[in-house]
């Protein structure tokens, strides 16, 4: 069978995944489309050969027969009321991160889903479906490095534009930590500690970079991630578990090993773009697949809420300059 | 579109083939099978859930009417006259390595296909598709390290079974060398030369191992190959090519860098299926959207007779220790 | 001219200088030597063909005519009194570390040698001689990535014995970094803070391990640092520097690259004395050249009374789980 | 005791070798020095506090009574005498290589010695010290990738001056090569093949560059070692060697690791002097010691001689483009 899609959104993100449904994915086709800007998205669908109707509002689109499952890659304070209406539906739903801007609003989808009473809801957390990711927790998982005990991070971009600005290294950049780390270690954050130190002369006046943010676990694994958004030299996501009897890290993204100009090594990345754009693919595959099935399989409705108490709390964290405890109710039942 | 595919030989390769093309790539169906041995290859669609139809002959899946397209992945042997009788019947076809089992044979095959008028013909040659030696070739041809002087590369595998003797070394491994680096370096072969040194005591009696094969090409450009089979480490695919200002090497594939035990590094795999099983995905992937276009974008039947010429010569090489020359008339201008 | 020199303490440690004080390194012999166990060390030096007077006292030692120069390889709480007899005879003294077991008895010596008016005392911090660690300060101090931001650092052991335990992972371990750090980065330290996570099921009951340790420095450089000295894997000395433009790091040391066992990469050392071996030769030869000239080049008295202060801060921030700061004076334009 | 070190020859080498025999080594002095050249020699020796005696011929120098010992570092040409001269006054001798410019001058020495009957002569092969040699042969010896089977090998300069031409890759370059592979595989030669291939555009008009030179020796190892000495990239030497179980690898020089300007990795040294300086020290110190013990532990009189015969031998291989034999006597007892 072929899943037939509706798409909210069509900016730079939706387009991509447009894309990737027709015409590189198994198994699904894109049948409407909505954004709010209507001939943009209808110029869109026409150029790449993708033959779906446009509905005006996200809701019609929702509602529309046809429309079996829906992607919504609208702009982030869209998506909780998008989502609520996916759930009223019936209709299960991939949801681009954030679930919704507020803790608070994550918390409404989640009593919507339970109440409804079947799993619906994914957020489009990719790192779960990177192939590096995925070998690391395959390699903890097995036991390779024993029991891990501590974690060492680094999320580092070359530059971000002017309106990148006060929490964002936090809300749009460690949010992907904030899901991958209590995903690869099967735990959950208990509290958190930001260190604002030495900052780059090439951050601009609105963001202090580089940060260090020290999250502990229940386990009482403790993380620290270097957030470092101006470090110029290189899209760079570093990941190292250190566990009772070794170190297992992230791997480096393939590049082509060069000996020239009295250097050996292999390139960084300058696109954080083409770091990640397989597990796209992987990822939305994987969606597909599991709805056909009637199922929910990756990042859920809880995992979303998680992260939005987590990058509150990071926040506060450091606004206060203090230790901060991460307070979440346990995990219901409906979505273990 | 849908383009529906037969498919040739329902053994390892051949199910692998049916599997991806149904459920993993986009726009295309195995709408009938063909095997030997009918039982098992209903079996197995059953199973699969593929909803195929079998034919008792490879002749009766070509000629089929719903058949667009044929992928032929049975046997060797049978390779030459069911990709004849693909282009007789005007329809594109995928055979899989060799293209024919002599170098007549794939003459015969380039005959009738220039005769036939329209480029059907793609062999597999799965290489190309490796997102390392893409990024290689990428690297070569944007001057990265000036032009091309030498290459030093390995191809080791960890054990090989019994019957793997003689010029196997040749024909089944150092064959998708042969194919690689012409395209890698865009030349073409001149000679050969074959060293046969210590043979390691893990090899069996029917095989020497390693070997070493030189190649130069048109360009001046020497090819050192070590072939070592039974390496036990590994299976390791290794090519670093010297140009005027640096050397750049394929890259690695990706595994989890670990320190424990003393030791610090990645991983070899052991399994030569992992090495290139994403490239089989990209390689078909790419196949049915240009045979889509009515076009053969991958390695054509020139390429595989260039391959089994030169396969050819090298065995003659190794019989007589001497350089030996590889005759390549011109590439035909239907295959520019 | 040749250095005569005697040595205190022919222990362990005190053996290895007595046979490169006189059999590897240029300009010095061992004329005198002082031990607790007067047998064991004369029999050492017999054996080791080393001829030198055994003296009854540290005291009777440095007294003596003929000894120029002085070597402190007795027991850590022997090393203050002795250091300051050195001072009071006006004889250039190299001291092992620590310097004294007290920042109170540190700042005793570093009194002395002011009132004594001529710099005399060096102290064992051998990292500053290590290669790497001069090739990476090298490399900072030309500003290869610019201004220093971050440290990342670790210091790991494959095993301690049972007598290792409560502080000594600050006192014996840490303190290496604490003097390296502020000689890479020409920076002083402002506050410390200790934080004790999940702890190994290897490390005995005496001994919190893991732990990390965060500095903070005049200029905002904040330094993590991993002690971990029951890993298992070896002995793992790691030291990141994130700057503006990038990160330097300290080179791994020297081991053969394998690729064997379906693995490649290179080995780690299990034995910390192999480390910095050649840190020692490097470090006693420099001592010996700018003695002779009459000056001290190492690290100093005052960088000897800084390690123990900043100790001392570290003990106490982990009893007080508190972000504690280090107070130091400013150093003494005698030791600029 | 110390040993009175006569030295002939105060160039570059020579100087080098003074300073380090005076000043870093331990056991010996410069006692006497000859050179072509009276002043510029005692201008050299005053300028670095030597105080030796300047003789007007090697000849005078050698049997001076207070040479212990000598040091050949004159010109290639003039070794041959030199050498035979301390043999002939019963003075142990180091002399830089090459032995002899021909294998028939080096076999007078061989003959001489024997004659003799004592061990005096050690070559300046410094590889045989280097750190890195020395750790891989250990590796090999301790069976750690099983039987050598084949070795991969390179020799890069980024340029040489227009004055090699000809055949010094060979004499100059792969000498290096030819004494170091032997010792490393306990092995002898039997025959060498070389190619010239495609030329880069960076060699000037006397020198075909690169070539690769195949070696095999008695037990069937098949080495091939590219020598690329206008790779302008860097001073690169790579060795490695494949054995039944694994390959094992020369490791590369310590460089600081980097992360910048989207590229990770580590340095290549850009001058030959850096790579080999330590093995200076260390060869000297060892030839030092066994000198005062009466041996010879190096390379010796046989060594060099060897290193010749198979120079000669790639010469004429180089010429004819054939396969060519290497022909030696048996190792003679007296060298065992």
């Amino acid at each position: 069978m072929t899943l037939n899609i509706g798409l909210i959104g069509c900016g730079g993100i939706g387009q991509e995944h447009a894309r990737r449904l027709q015409f590189t994915l198994n198994g699904a086709r894109v049948v409407a489309i909505n954004d709010l800007h209507r001939d943009a998205a209808v110029a869109f669908a026409d150029k790449a050969q993708i033959p779906a109707t446009f509905y005006d509002s996200a809701d019609a689109l929702i509602q529309a027969p046809e429309v079996q499952a829906v992607v919504v890659a609208s702009w982030g304070p869209a998506h909780e009321e998008q989502v609520l209406a996916c759930i009223a539906a019936g209709k299960p739903v991939f949801c681009e991160k954030p679930l919704a801007v507020t803790a608070e609003g994550a918390r409404r989808i989640v009593e919507a889903e339970m109440k409804h009473g079947k799993n619906l809801v994914q957020v489009g957390f990719m790192r779960r479906y990177d192939a590096g990711y995925r070998a690391l927790k395959a390699a903890l998982d097995a036991g390779t490095v024993g029991d891990a005990l501590l974690v060492h991070a680094a999320h580092r971009n070359p530059a971000v534009p002017e309106m990148y600005v006060g929490d964002m290294n936090i809300t749009d950049t460690f949010i992907h930590e904030i899901d991958v780390f209590r995903w690869l270690l099967n735990d959950e954050y208990t509290s958190v500690q930001v260190i604002e130190g030495r900052k780059t002369r090439h951050a601009h006046a609105g963001l202090h970079d580089p940060v260090t943010i020290l999250l502990e676990t229940r386990q009482g694994i403790r993380i620290d991630t270097e957030i470092f958004v101006a470090c110029r030299f290189g899209y760079d996501i570093q990941c190292h578990v250190v566990g009772e009897t070794g170190v297992a890290s992230l791997p480096e993204p393939l590049t082509v090993p060069l000996r020239s100009n009295a250097r050996q090594g292999s390139g960084i990345l300058m696109d954080w773009k083409l770091r990640f754009i397989e597990s796209y693919d992987v990822e939305l595959q994987d969606w597909i697949n599991a709805t056909v099935q009637g199922k929910v399989r990756g990042p859920d409705a809880w995992d979303g809420y998680v992260a939005s108490v987590t990058a509150e709390a990071c926040i506060e964290a450091r606004k206060s300059k203090q230790i901060t405890p991460i307070n979440l109710p346990e995990r219901p039942a409906f979505y273990a």
